[in-house]
């Protein structure tokens, strides 16, 4: 079963100092999932080209597909296009169609703050979107995202059609036992199913149930009989229910 | 201006499969932001040893203060204590008086599962809180914290004294003019200010202002002039207010 993997470079000095809370990467996170692409790395960072250009060549090397939000903007701050240029190797040009549509849109008024937008890492291919006005920016593997929340999920609207894959299976067990007497239970399943992502959150203060169990495969069959197995190794009176 | 440094090393393929978003960087962001910590790193890994170990070497090496987040708890996935003692090349003992504590707790009941809560990297020190029952468990610069953001936070309101230094001051101008307009004035203001820390923020939809400017430093005097200097800069009809 081929998993394609993704990874995220959130971009921005406003995150690390706590001004603003990253949305992005937790929308970016459940949506993939839902594709069945399997998320395997977040890094925040600041406006730094020379860390921008470090985490770019990692990224772009270990994954199938990576996503950098933020950074993409006129001012001096805004430093992605030219990191990633300078991780992968490229030289920053001005992209001739975006150059012509900021010029088309703005007559007389442009000046360099906007021919700035039009700057891309040479080789980038322009992803347009019948939806949206303006095109992302996609260099190999490397969609290029704005930081502001309303535009890159209308941008990852039009995009996501590409990423699609084969669903992950879930299924979940909710116990009113502790995870310290549910843990043998859950590492006698995982002798048996190596493969299985069996997650077990606990949750405090819940007075439902104590720990949630996530039982998960891209092999619809591997997770039934995973769920199977384990729900007749926890005792009856330690499950609340399952879903 | 001395400046200490962190990273987050967040762990937990709860949040990369976007089951669960993290609540605990943004607290440790903001925390740190205003103990005068310059949070430099965050990175979601998942619960994996070899990747953990991996993540401890680097940013053991990189910042002043490492926090961990999750994989403490007693089952199969918690995995965070055997990575960093990795990462570190030591090995994972049992703690005495961990397992003192779990012991006179618990009675007849402790089985393994308890006990792998009383393991830690060798030579890990136990940071005792008065409020709390039990301790944080501290390893050369890495305070390993446990996932559920209550006990993070409850465990982090006893340790926030230790990383307390010179405050970040910070001045805002909110301007009703786009990011295009005013970038000219920013770039003029970090010629100037090479060492200004200057961001900026469009905000789409907002009744009130297009841009928000942050204007940084722990030298309070040089953010006074730089703010000056920068309001002196743009026109008076660009600016809404500042603070």
């Amino acid at each position: 079963m081929a998993e394609r993997t993704a990874g995220i470079i959130v971009i921005g000095n406003e995150i690390l100092s706590g001004k603003v809370t990253d949305e992005n990467s937790p929308y970016l996170a459940s949506e993939l999932r839902r594709l069945g692409v399997a998320l395997r790395r977040i890094v925040t960072i600041p406006d730094e080209v020379d860390l921008i250009a470090e985490e770019t060549r990692v990224f772009h090397a270990a994954f199938d597909f990576v996503f950098t939000s933020g950074g993409v903007g006129p001012t001096h701050d805004d430093v992605t296009i030219e990191g990633i240029a300078r991780g992968l190797g490229r030289k920053v040009i001005r992209h001739p169609e975006m150059e012509e549509n900021i010029r088309r849109f703005l007559k007389d008024n442009v000046n360099a703050a906007h021919l700035k937008m039009a700057e891309v890492p040479e080789g980038a291919v322009l992803v347009h979107d019948a939806e949206l006005g303006f095109p992302t920016i996609l260099v190999e593997n490397m969609y290029i995202l704005p930081g502001i929340p309303e535009i890159l999920r209308k941008k990852f609207e039009g995009l996501r059609a590409r990423f699609a894959t084969e669903p992950f299976h879930l299924r979940v067990i909710y116990t009113r036992w502790s995870e310290s007497m549910i843990a043998e239970s859950l590492n006698q399943t995982m002798v048996e199913f190596p493969e299985l992502m069996l997650g077990s959150y606990p949750k405090i203060d819940n007075p439902e149930y104590r720990v949630k169990l996530t039982i998960e495969s891209k092999d619809g069959d591997y997770v039934r009989r995973a769920f199977d197995r384990l729900l007749g190794l926890l005792p009856a009176e330690a499950v609340v229910r399952t879903e």
